[in-house]
């Protein structure tokens, strides 16, 4: 019987974070993540298909954006209804809590083609949650496709902006301006 | 002395998508791919750093867009001059001739997840390659990027529609139309 063990995802991912900062990603096994987080190499694999989804959290990202959107009030509009998935991406994920370990992690996927891989992937995952989510609310299919990628063009800046910031502007109000900024700049275009 | 091959990297690149077709991704080297291309597997790495790449053609196609955001008219807007690079697409990249080999590709990307993967990474560098040539023509930096996001997915959406039509309309016409639809959808976000 698989014992239930409290935050494993979370410490699974602060160990690998740790140990590829410490001897590099190619250099570090699943066991070794496994073994320095405590846990056992079976509890790794309940949570993440492979070493590169250890710092990608699995689907949990593309349902929180998916259930934001599906929430958003119905006079929303399809922008509107994606500053609520941001909004929830600020409450869960992008906390002040979670901004070191945020920005250690960014760094570590940027020095790593395979992670930069995984995380373009992800992040045509995400499009297509917030996409889908969109069309389920009656939006038009191109519609959600355009509003779904600026959503996350946004998203992307934000991201910037809030890793900058000395303010203490939350990531939603900071995703918010960048929507605005993002929507202003289509009309330049 | 290397030999000059005529050819070699789309030789390489037919030759791959033979034996991911035959006998799949995974059980093809690159010493395979070389042989079945009549060519030697140092030429293979002249032409591309890994087996992923193969299907990618290095990259060509950023600089292709690059140069052709490049000779737009001065008086362009970002997205006429985003047209100019999708034009060029299509006369180099997504031409007649090229169309069995283009949609074998693809069914051959989607079904591989490490291939899927270096394609999100090849878009991704493709709208920076647009973002970066567009800026360099005087757009500021968000503008830039929004523009070159709208290209990905009017180029994108211009890809399944050329995939499916079986009217004479060659890439770069679908392309413009796709280019319109996105930047009208916009103003219902």
């Amino acid at each position: 019987m698989a014992r239930w063990e409290p935050n494993a995802a979370e410490r699974l991912a602060h160990a690998a974070l740790d140990l590829f900062a410490e001897r590099g990603y190619e250099n570090t096994t699943v066991i070794d993540i496994a073994q320095r987080a405590g846990l056992g190499k079976s509890t790794f694999f309940r949570h993440f298909q492979d070493k590169r989804e250890v710092l990608f959290g699995g689907d949990t990202m593309s349902g929180l954006l998916a259930e934001a959107i599906a929430a958003a009030p119905a006079t929303a509009t399809p922008l509107e209804a994606v500053a609520h998935a941001l909004d929830a991406a600020g409450r869960e994920v992008f906390t002040p809590a979670r901004r070191e370990f945020t920005a250690r992690r960014q760094a570590v996927i940027a020095a790593n083609p395979e992670l930069r891989e995984r995380e373009a992937l992800k992040n045509l995952t995400l499009i297509a949650a917030m996409a889908e989510a969109l069309k389920r609310r009656g939006v038009p299919d191109l519609t959600a496709r355009v509003a779904a990628e600026l959503g996350a063009l946004a998203s992307a800046i934000a991201y910037e902006r809030w890793c900058r910031t000395t303010a203490d502007d939350g990531f939603g109000e900071i995703a918010r301006q960048a929507l605005d900024d993002v929507q202003a700049s289509t009309a330049a275009c």
